[in-house]
């Protein structure tokens, strides 16, 4: 029978996560995440309890050290055992200090993966964690698996660098992410290899985010990092040759779009590039800096994924390797909001995937995330950060004294889904519930402003500030009621005198907020000049952040350095998510897509066309200002448009001309 | 300035109790521990704010990745960071996926150790972990700093083993721990290396508990293990050669012992030994076999230490290695009595050592495992193990049925110590001493048979089945009243119809009441009996159990297995505490010694001598039966002769002649 690595549920999103996130550097130092770290547990044992009606064997294959218990008799790893048919008790128990603790029972009669339950040695017994891909000894669920592909560079050319060193430039054309190869070097020489998401930076010399010096060696295969351009100094182009294994999670791409206006299209598909290039073994912020997983840019990147791939792993990986282990010390990326992020986002994931299974097998670790958060309350119930928590929101001037509203908002929405979570563990709703109306009379009490007609920020500074965040809030999480839900968009959304968004992280909560009002042309004015903007000056990926005004190498500044702006951030390809959920206008109305509207809008736009994954199948739509296609393949799908309802059969093409 | 390697505080002790509990071997097979495993924290971040009057450097050595900040800019590992004179901010953060995260900064102006502080990135910083013996980059703090000694067999002869295969049979004439070197192998032959603590293990082919097979070298270094025999087949006498690294930790013996039966003077000599053995990374229960920490076991090894090294260090590596890191999740060794025995011996740690440091940095652990332990109490506020809890008190034929009386008597013996630990902690002790006094009195209504004079194992089974261990425990932990010891004393302790205790483990316990109650004939017939038993059959090192009525090898089987019982066994070594506490009869009467009782007792012997350690210095007492002669080299003592007191001062001999 097939056999797999298996591990204690969890550990391998939480080893992987921990090696990703481990491997940042700078400025040739290695640069550890600014949170606690979190590996697997380092003793573990399995359990199968298994009928076979043949003789079979057993043979136990351990990443770490351990033995093979089979009918309460004990053998070493590698030792074939013959069992003969009936009823057998087989528990195999792992230790290793780093890694990820792992077993192998290859066997003829027994099955493996499913069936067997595992425990980091406590009373409780989990299903154990495995993939399919992990389907022999010889392979380390150590190893993550990416796909390769080499790349040659586009150009090579030689040129002088800021220091004035002789070297090679090779421009691969656009942003990736890999490992660089280099050939023919000479042992004697040291070489300075420089890494640019720009040219400029990889003419930087020491001022490059990345570089490395290479000696005693006629090749060498560099560590994965991203650049577009590599810069090695100590060369001249005739020496050496350079390529690239870029490296990428093999995913299928299920959602696409298309309209009248090209450069929408490439917009889309810079969104879509840029977005792959960011799922990793989770979600990463941006390939080149941190490669660190944040949970509120995961929050956009589920949705992304959501309309892109609907891949149910990396939304699984990034969860859990956010979470962690208990005990809960710190919130999430240290911050209060992300914390909040977190839990909401796993209401967002049943809607998505309908998948009780991991969502019953995580709950225990939603709920002590839950409890950490609300220590955080103070004597009105209002989350405030204390020392050592971060409280974000978001780079703005936010006024962030006490008790600050958007946190309160987002802890409404974070209670709403523990009332869905513990409904569906089985738990009551009641108190989750409760407190969330509670918190929502207080908000209004203690935050609405009625002749401002808005949240305020702060009720403790006096202040009385407001911005577009906690309103933003208000609306996207059905907080605000009819009427102070107009009150906002006029005095908040649509209001010039309220600060601008000025991150891309936020202004896709904004573009959602502005869609969800039916303001398209906002959001197409933000594609042309935002989006368009960075297609101008030749970007082939989204930047972290954009400022039109700024010129040249100016625009690759960020965090008080030249080039330490990501120019690949997975937070600015939220048009994807946009344009499906709003344009081709496709979005969930039961667990899975078990039932799903499609609710299309041309915006200002002549023409739009695409797909979108609907849990098992994909729906086609295609609208022109006359006609309007519908085709799923899948059955569920209901088409509003124009105020009316018409339910859609699977497999069919729906079509309306009017 | 010199350095010191740093690590969080308790990791260093964590990550070697693991490493060493983890390299069980079995009959070829690894065998991991039987509970959770607990590594170091695997992100940690230094802080230092020191001020220099001169200019100097820093570098960063790391084990693991990370980086050094220096006033706020950061700096590779390896870099030279010149700093001006003033107050400097310094931070390093290091990451390492297993292992112990550590750092080693190299500085001629700033300090190193004592003043910095660590975190695992939350909140929360404590003072680094560090050890004078680290103090070059060069070491590791991986590596436990053993000492190590060339020892050779003292004898060779060529036999044949069970297997009826050709070998040579090296006898080291004693029990010994270390690494076996053999010399003069052919690559060729494959050569079957048998261990044994006795000749019969050794020559019992693959019922030998420790063997491995070495081939394709010429020499070899095998790794760390315990024996006193060693069979090698596959070779003659006079082709290979064979000794050994003993490796031992380095104490310095401060106690010691002396009387006028001679045998019992060897008697103490091989419970030094033993005991020595067993003191490793942590106190382990014996050197063979398990090689784990036990807390019940640790129990005794405090108490021996005591009177033999008071080695703090190596009672601080043991209570932090068996206690680990929050979560609590299982009782320390999976057992319940194990986590009251590791409570309770932290009161005896401030007794001996006065150190209050340590006890406030492990208060916080201290807390959560009371809080987990107090989760298993029933209505009546009795502990009664859960699924997953091992209630062990004893192998013996205890009635188990529901809350079991001599978990009950640890309890309270433990909520006196929280009670100890929170006014050293500044907290109240009012709750546990409450709770104590409740605890009394229900086990005197539920536990306490009056016509039986004695408490019952359990109030569930109807049974009333009488046992001496909750006897015992009310009075070593004087929870009887006066009359109630005396009736115990009667009807359990000098009764020959309550069942024997049959471990040496749980005799220590009787032993100590024996002792306690002036039962001195008790004591000396077993060691006598018992001990000297063993010592006429030629042990070397106290056996783990010795029942007289066996013969031969089946002195040697346990556990269901001929040779599996541990031959050099901590818990044997008891004879050292109790000749320390009650015949040279010294004991702490403050924290720390600093002030001491000497009440010596002759017993049925004729003249006793030896020294004890107290705090910074030692006592040495001498008695016979017409003269006392106490000197100690420390202020604080007290001797009590007679009913009458003597204060006695430091440095000279103080002599009584009657």
């Amino acid at each position: 029978m097939q056999a797999y690595w298996m591990w204690h549920w969890g550990d391998y999103e939480i080893y992987h996560t921990y090696i990703m996130s481990n491997r940042r550097q700078e400025f040739g130092a290695d640069y550890p995440t600014l949170w606690h770290g979190e590996t697997a547990y380092p003793n573990v044992e399995f359990h199968l309890t298994a009928e076979t009606d043949k003789p079979g064997y057993l043979t136990l294959h351990v990443n770490g050290k351990g033995y093979l218990l089979v009918d309460y008799r004990r053998y070493a790893d590698g030792v074939r055992v013959e069992i003969g048919p009936g009823k057998h008790t087989v528990v195999v128990r792992v230790t290793k200090d780093g890694g990820l603790p792992a077993a192998y029972v290859e066997s003829d009669v027994l099955p493996s993966g499913d069936g067997w339950l595992c425990t980091h040695m406590t009373a409780e017994k989990m299903p154990v964690g495995w993939r399919p891909v992990y389907d022999s000894p010889a392979m380390s669920p150590e190893q993550f698996p990416f796909s390769y592909e080499k790349v040659n560079p586009v150009k090579k050319e030689s040129v002088q660098n800021e220091k004035s060193a002789d070297g090679v430039l090779f421009d691969f054309g656009k942003e990736l992410f890999g490992y660089v190869d280099i050939n023919g070097l000479q042992p004697e020489n040291q070489y300075g290899v420089f890494y640019g998401e720009s040219r400029e930076e990889a003419l930087a010399d020491k001022d490059a985010l990345l570089f490395e010096y290479v000696e005693g060696k006629t090749s060498v295969r560099l560590t994965q990092r991203a650049f577009r351009y590599i810069f090695v100094t100590g060369s001249d182009q005739d020496q050496i040759s350079l390529s690239a294994a870029y490296e990428y999670l093999p995913l299928k791409q299920r959602g696409t779009f298309r309209c009248d206006n090209e450069m929408f299209n490439r917009v889309w598909e810079m969104c879509r590039y840029t977005f792959h290039l960011n799922c990793r073994e989770t979600y990463l912020d941006g390939i080149k800096r941190d490669r660190w997983p944040w949970s509120g840019d995961a929050y956009q990147s589920y949705a992304i994924n959501r309309y892109l791939y609907m891949d149910r792993d990396i939304d699984q990986r990034t969860i859990v390797g956010l979470r962690g282990k208990d005990p809960v010390e710190q919130h999430i990326n240290t911050i209060l909001d992300y914390s909040l992020y977190w839990i909401i986002a796993l209401e967002d994931y049943h809607m998505t995937y309908g998948d009780e299974t991991f969502l019953k097998l995580i709950w225990k670790r939603v709920k002590t995330q839950y409890e950490f958060v609300s220590t955080r309350e103070n004597e009105q119930g209002f989350l405030v950060g204390q020392p050592g928590d971060w409280t974000f929101i978001d780079w703005s001037e936010i006024d962030k004294t006490g008790a600050v509203c958007a946190e309160q908002m987002l802890y409404i929405r974070a209670l709403r889904a523990m009332a869905y979570l513990a409904e569906l563990a089985g738990e009551s709703s009641a108190a989750y519930l409760e407190k969330a109306d509670t918190l929502i009379s207080r908000i209004n009490s203690f935050y609405w402003d009625a002749e401002k007609g808005a949240y305020i920020d702060s009720y403790e500074s006096g202040r009385r500030n407001v911005t577009r965040h906690a309103n933003i809030f208000a609306l996207l999480f059905d907080i605000a009621d009819a009427s102070q839900r107009e009150s906002i968009i006029q005095n908040v959304l649509l209001s010039d005198s309220v600060r601008k968004i000025t991150t891309p992280y936020f202004e896709g909560f904004e573009l959602d907020a502005m869609c969800r009002i039916g303001n398209f042309g906002f959001f197409e004015d933000m594609l042309t000049s935002y989006w368009g903007g960075m297609l101008e000056l030749g970007a082939t990926t989204v930047w972290e952040q954009f400022d039109p005004t700024k010129n040249g190498a100016e625009h690759y500044a960020m965090y008080g350095s030249r080039f330490s702006k990501s120019l690949c951030h997975a937070w600015g390809s939220t048009p994807v998510y946009l344009l499906g959920r709003y344009y081709l206008g496709v979005y969930a109305t039961a667990p899975g897509y078990k039932s799903f509207r499609v609710e299309p809008q041309l915006g200002g736009l002549g023409e739009i066309e695409g797909t979108v994954p609907v849990g098992e199948g994909d729906v086609y739509v295609h609208l022109t200002k006359s006609a309007l296609t519908v085709k799923a393949d899948i059955a569920g799908g209901t088409l509003l448009w124009q105020g009316r309802e018409y339910a859609f059969p699977a497999g069919e093409e729906f079509r309306l001309v009017y």
